[in-house]
């Protein structure tokens, strides 16, 4: 029975470090002033700024619907959105079209190519092109000559007339177009749900989101001064314009606070010294039928200013866990200061070898005794204070320790 | 050669914290608690919980294909997956029409509007309206009336007949519709590839993911159960339904246990109580030629279901570095536990002046004697307690100490 | 005032621990070898393999425009770019044309299945097909015989005449077609913009990214060698190919270096050994009008190569929170070295006990007296050693202390 008490007596017991207590202004005044800086980081920058107390989540789940509103003229024509928007289910990227070289009635069949690059005078020029890609067709390897001209252009095989692109359209002016953006997230951790715009938003009455900031409505004319994109250029070749939609939700607070913030930026900036591939375009068909069945197409050339939505998002909410964890860490981080001021106590103060012999306590491997059991020896094995080692006899021992 | 010696001894060194050991059975069981409460949070919350052994990779590169099969019945026409799917390829993000108002025959030209608002007397009725992104073309700025009328409608240039959307059409029931899910993903730091679906699984004869959760068909009526959504309404009016695939992946454990939970959600939820903007709709045309050569076009608003499909994940595996600093942080923690029991040990039990006294040693700044060495100066500067500063003398040191 | 002196002079005061130096060749080798190998880990892995020395950035926003190049023959018609890019916009994920089956001019009306699994020879044979998916329209239940037979197929409701894919088409060469793909990304945190070919490039002249690793062109047979993927299963069936751009970017370095790595995969590997639900395929119709103005179609069902270009990316820039961070974790570990000194020091070496006597002092609980003050109590009450309970006496207290 008594076995067991002092079973557990052994167990119960508390181990805690001995201290040494300097009451030295110069080392006080340090170890206090890193104390106060460290507190100061955990307080002002791992709590309040980084908000480490919080879970959080940055894995968003997004939605984006987007429609476009206005009307323009290209060719003489009036486009409205099912004909200037590619494509057309109002997806987080979409594109406008602001010109567009069309290529009508083409048949398949062999004709001439339109590039200056494939003029020829025999075949032989033109067997060097077989298998360009950089063609409006299959090169044959032919050289095609209106009759009675010495020179003409290399044949191809495909749709019939080719495409010419050197030609000037006026582009379409989609300045005063506007972009309604309807974006649904969701914090899956948290399962909070956040429409871009209050449920007592008036869509209708709004107009601007230069205006009103909770609009979701934007003209393309602001959204091109915000990333100051000359207009003129952009309309002629084309562009990539980023709407980037921000989430930062803070969950202790209102959530009405949680609101998104947009930001605008030129996507093709990288590319924007680059002598070719400016701009951005692309070709389509539209297919159609003759009388008798043959199909035959217009081909469009499109020139556009396309808009990708980029979402992201962090949402934090207190938790119990990293609150206790960065306390736990906080207190720890306090006695960090200790690396510091011993450095300074142990060399740089006076009196410093006496802070040596005040917390250092030496003991030495006991090689020629090998007595297993802690005989009283007190002879030379303790040692107080780490390089007095001159010193010894148990009445200096008792005294400086 | 001593010198080298000794400096390799003075090197070769240990230095370890003296440790005061309180035998008490309040502070002692204090301890125990603490310790087991920071062992079972490591072990319970850190090691099972969060899998802190392993690293994790939630970079997941994830492709999903999908296929809608069903037919349904819209203007008495069937219609077929090549009818109502949009876009056609079967990506992640894909509508499905419920219902569509066409305006066929539509060319370039000048007509009256369809709606209400822009009922008009005079021209100047119809001034304000000129430049508005609400009408179905350009206003010209005309009052449009047939002959005799008094009151007409304000004339617009472009795609004519102007669309009136204020058509009944009865939606078409996609509530048998069948959507099949292929999703690969993809854990780039791991390399692991999955499919969420076993390659053994008969897809032929599994119909429905209700019956089989392995079974990659979802019938779109089981889908709108689970998200609680009213068919009716989102018939009429279209909508937005997120389907969330979920990948949580132990690599340590059988890989065929990495699978996909499904779930589904309402994307448009935040947008429910809004009054307008409701649902999901979007205008494309269909482009036809007349034997002329002249371009019309029907116009189709279509309302559609517009499914989402949101792929997350995380995969662990083990990895000896978090294992190894997670350990040695469980270890560190362990002796966390003293900063409560010091507080309770040096305030809150009978002889906590004991305690203290036991614990710190004090040492005092020596502004008096400038000496360096630690000459065996027992008076005054060295006490023990940080607080009994009446003690003094070499006995009492050596006896509390 | 003396009082607040006192005050303050008690609240300067530093507190460090009481050390234990033990001069002993193997524990102090045990504990500079375990320094040794915490200071490298921390050093190499730490700080220059993972550079905790930086804030990350993983956020990354991108952008992708691609382009495709070549022309092919499908069904003896010469096919190029806006024939067989599916959707034609050049995005990120793009599917190429590798085999089409065309069913021309379906009508709406009533007409046989096709497929042999809907054979009939009665209407009862085919009510149990009503409202199936797997058809090519709505089945009506009724048996559909040409006259004077006695099989025929099952009727079905819809687009007339229906769809047969056990057509064989030759599939299109597309091994010499060309990729080009344009992508700028940003990372947020710290507004760094870029591309993937550097302003200097002539993208006009390079042709290849096998030859020059900045050229951002990539021609589609090189892509398949590179996943050993066969192109006459993949051309046949369809296939999905992912393309992967990852930006490893050392903001800390010249930005120059900041370049993104290509690599390819194979999407539908996951699913290679599943039987059936092979490939990738899609369809879509092309509409036409006849002369009085009735709608009907071609059908196209697309065998496709669809490709995904993921982009994955990771930003460190040196800062001065992380750094110090992690300067301070490798000092705190650097004495975690102790644990396992410690063990070896009071368990393994000879005189084991003595370290102990040294190491630990130990203070019992006072439960007969209930002195407050710290009374110059010697007997008993305090005893040096852990275990060494037979030691008593003030003599061999301040000995062995």
């Amino acid at each position: 029975m008594s076995a067991v008490v002092g079973c557990v007596t052994g167990f119960l017991t508390y181990e805690t470090t001995k201290s040494v207590v300097v009451k030295s202004w110069s080392v006080g005044i340090t170890n206090r002033v890193v104390q106060l800086v460290i507190i100061t980081y955990f307080v002002g920058y791992v709590f309040l700024y980084e908000k480490a107390y919080q879970v959080s989540d940055t894995a968003i789940e997004s939605s984006v619907i987007t429609k476009v509103k206005g009307f323009g003229k290209l060719n003489d024509q009036v486009m409205d959105v099912a004909d200037y928007i590619y494509p057309p289910q109002g997806a987080g990227m979409f594109c406008i079209m602001t010109r567009a070289i069309l290529t009508d009635n083409q048949f398949q069949g062999r004709c001439a190519e339109t590039d200056k690059k494939f003029a020829c005078e025999t075949d032989e020029d033109c067997a060097q092109h077989v298998g360009s890609v950089l063609s409006n067709g299959m090169m044959t390897g032919n050289c095609y000559k209106s009759s009675n001209e010495s020179k003409g252009m290399c044949e191809i095989e495909g749709w019939c007339p080719a495409e010419n692109d050197n030609v000037n359209v006026e582009p379409m002016d989609l300045k005063n177009f506007t972009i309604f953006i309807k974006n649904s997230i969701r914090f899956p951790l948290f399962n909070v749900t956040r429409g871009n715009f209050p449920p007592t938003m008036d869509i209708k009455n709004c107009t601007n989101n230069e205006k009103d900031p909770f609009c979701p409505i934007f003209r393309v004319e602001d959204v091109l001064k915000k990333i100051q994109r000359d207009w003129t250029q952009l309309a002629v070749k084309g562009g990539e314009i980023g709407i980037n939609i921000e989430w930062q939700c803070n969950l202790d607070e209102n959530i009405e606070k949680c609101v998104p913030k947009y930001s605008f930026s030129r996507l093709d900036a990288p590319f924007e010294k680059n002598k070719i591939s400016k701009g951005y375009n692309f070709r389509y068909a539209k297919y159609f039928k003759t009388q008798n069945g043959t199909e035959y197409r217009t081909l469009h050339k499109v020139y556009a200013v396309r808009f990708d939505i980029m979402v992201t998002g962090k949402a934090g909410k207190f938790s119990l866990v990293p609150t206790v964890i960065n306390i736990v860490a906080a207190l720890t981080s306090i006695g960090m200061g200790t690396v510091l001021c011993d450095i300074i106590l142990l060399n740089c103060l006076n009196g410093a070898d006496r802070y040596k012999a005040k917390k250092f306590e030496e003991v030495i491997e006991d090689q020629t005794t090998q007595t297993v059991s802690p005989s009283p020896d007190s002879q030379l094995s303790l040692k107080p204070g780490m390089k007095s080692s001159c010193d010894s006899g148990a009445i200096s021992l008792s005294m400086s320790d």
